[in-house]
């Protein structure tokens, strides 16, 4: 008889969000009349831009008319696309970064998910500590990490990198040696960053141990501070080393229009191929191109009107960021992130656990946050808001949480 | 130093759709005043209908609008199409399949791609012969299909079941047992069916030797004749052994759009799982939903207006399909498929390989088609030409093949 894949079957219970969502559901059916503001899922909530709006309206015209019908898009995306974003997120910034290095998909969740598949079954594979959990989960069904220690919260062939107040939230280069490194920056949910000193120290270590470094760059557009690169190609040896990762879902507010793109270097190359053709490959054999209309609403984005209402978007998310910090210290906790990232981490207090948290701020502020523990070992104990969220819940929610403290 | 799957490199040459776009391109630099028309690749040419386009600006207007924004869709897929897939495409055709059983996608293109791995690594599979190519090319990335003979273009572990003028195009059960057991109906490239009888007998056989059945659907929407089932759940018995997949490229012109879904039994059971939850777990992993927009637009293909839309233009390109096949009987050739299908397959004349007719038809009439034999060894001698151009065009190549045999 037929088997399934048993590496699936090691993942414990449901993934996190869905865990949430339960809970939430559960407290909202028992308490009908309180008022929950989610502050927890990194999902937007500001409207596209009028600019995107216009250029989807027009995009599904040409769709409309015989003469101007779009049908398969190319695989890797439209030239139109890959042109422009080569020239303005990456060029402009001074990163030698051409056209047909982008490849467009349908968003960085899959691209982060699928990138593992084009690498060696034996690559040991090294994340920071907390951490977005797809890049574990999806090498948990490669079957790359070994077992799970319940107890612990850890595979047992995975390189945990701590991150955490201690080391002001800034991984150290390992004592394994991994062979895929995978780096969220602005990291997804401490909300800290590294400053080009530090990143550095990462591309220098992967070029000497022949490590590839798997660079999610989704909350680029939340960065202020100078000495922050807003990618890794801005970092001297990364063309050798890195593969980065885009989205347009938090600069523009498309987690539900679905697009972002995956830079590989052609100078990526390993002993036995080179990565660019690899991953090519893999689009052209199981994607079939992100929509056309789509891909269009992006061009908006880096139109000069469209860059002016995402300026303005993003900073309506950073006040938010800044009234979670601002208010979250004077009530008294310790808080980290929301400088260059729309993500909140806090220190739970005393002794209690991410999860206990979460049930206490949920029945006692009817206010939701994810537990730290979701995103590995080294997030038990803290928390994540988001800045996501309209500004008269942010305000709301903060004012619940001073007042339970008070 | 980190190493790529070696599988990816056991992939021959380029793609058989890049390998035609590089031949045509050769062609008209050289010969710049040839008007050339393509029959070659699947692509739609209509544009979307009307009803599918005012559906596409009202959900626009929708995501420009604070109060009526959509982040992040549900994994799965909205419930809206979800319940009303179940309904028009199922239920009411006497199938009993569940909305939570239809996981909607970006298409039928990636899911056929990625199906594959939630099931076991050493996975026997089976497939038509010819047939879409990504069936074997994304187990050939998983490691499954063993070594690749260039001269019969065979793989050593691929179970190949011969489709040819001799045995009707119908694939005969094989002596080897497989796992999974891929099968395209109406099929591509040979445009050819399966009756009701002849589906009991795989389901039946699925059932006994507790294969599964991958069944791919794309082109249901083109069946004409009544005892071809549009769907494996017509059949009693394919709930515990089939997946189907499902594309609203070809009936509603979403080629361009994106737009598929995949319909997992939770009846479907190996000894170690169902199967329904890995394929969820694989989405809630590496998926992060198909646009709203787009899930709206969908809703329009089952409204009424839609589908009477949609009827006429499948009539349309079957039209075609008429054409084709008449004018190559007419011209003298072995024609099959075009009934319940937009794909024409012929025989080519005398000696003359695949390729050999490729570069005769596209040098002496300015067509292209698709070679046989890039979809499977027995495909050889066989060509593959689409309805899916315009009237215009493709009244005007088999003008030009007329003439030639002349």
């Amino acid at each position: 008889m037929f088997q399934v894949n048993e590496n699936y079957l090691k993942l414990p219970g449901s993934y996190l969000f869905s865990t949430i969502a339960k809970k939430v559901k559960s407290y909202t059916e028992a308490n009908p009349h309180r008022k929950v503001i989610r502050l927890g899922i990194g999902d937007v909530t500001q409207p596209l831009a009028p600019a995107i709006i216009k250029a989807m309206h027009e995009a599904v015209d040409e769709m409309g008319d015989v003469r101007t019908f779009h049908g398969y898009a190319p695989d890797l995306g439209y030239g139109f696309l890959r042109e422009e974003i080569a020239k303005k997120d990456y060029q402009e910034r001074g990163c030698a970064i051409e056209a047909d290095e982008i490849f467009i998909s349908d968003g960085a969740k899959s691209d982060c998910g699928n990138i593992q598949e084009i690498f060696a079954a034996d690559s040991r594979i090294a994340v920071c500590d907390p951490v977005y959990p797809v890049y574990v989960d999806s090498n948990v069904m490669a079957g790359r990490t070994g077992e799970y220690d319940e107890a612990k919260g850890i595979w047992s062939n995975v390189i945990y990198m701590p991150c955490t107040a201690e080391n002001h939230f800034v991984p150290e280069l390992p004592e394994e040696r991994p062979d895929l490194i995978y780096l969220c920056v602005p990291n997804n949910p401490t909300g800290t960053t590294l400053n080009r000193e530090q990143l550095k120290l990462w591309v220098d270590y992967a070029n000497e141990t022949g490590a590839v470094i798997l660079y999610d760059a989704a909350y680029e557009a939340y960065i202020r501070e100078e000495d922050v690169p807003h990618s890794i190609f801005e970092i001297p040896g990364a063309r050798t080393c890195a593969i980065e990762f885009r989205s347009f879902s938090k600069n523009a507010g498309f987690t539900g229009v679905r697009l972002g793109f995956t830079v590989i270097p052609k100078d990526l190359k390993s002993s036995n191929a080179a990565v660019h053709s690899l991953w090519a490959r893999r689009h052209g054999t199981k994607f079939n191109g992100a929509p056309y209309i789509v891909q269009k609403a992006a061009m908006a984005v880096y139109s000069d009107e469209g860059k002016a209402q995402l300026k303005e978007q993003v900073a309506y998310y950073m006040s938010n960021a800044e009234l979670i910090y601002e208010g979250l210290k004077e009530a008294g906790y310790q808080v980290y992130g929301g400088v260059n990232a729309p993500y909140i981490w806090l220190k739970t207090p005393g002794d209690m656990t991410s999860w206990e948290f979460f049930d206490w701020l949920l029945e006692s502020a009817n206010v939701v946050g994810t537990p730290g523990s979701g995103f590995g070992p080294s997030g038990e104990g803290y928390f994540r808001l988001t800045a996501f969220g309209t500004r008269e819940n942010t305000m709301e929610a903060m004012e619940r949480i001073r007042n339970l403290k008070a």
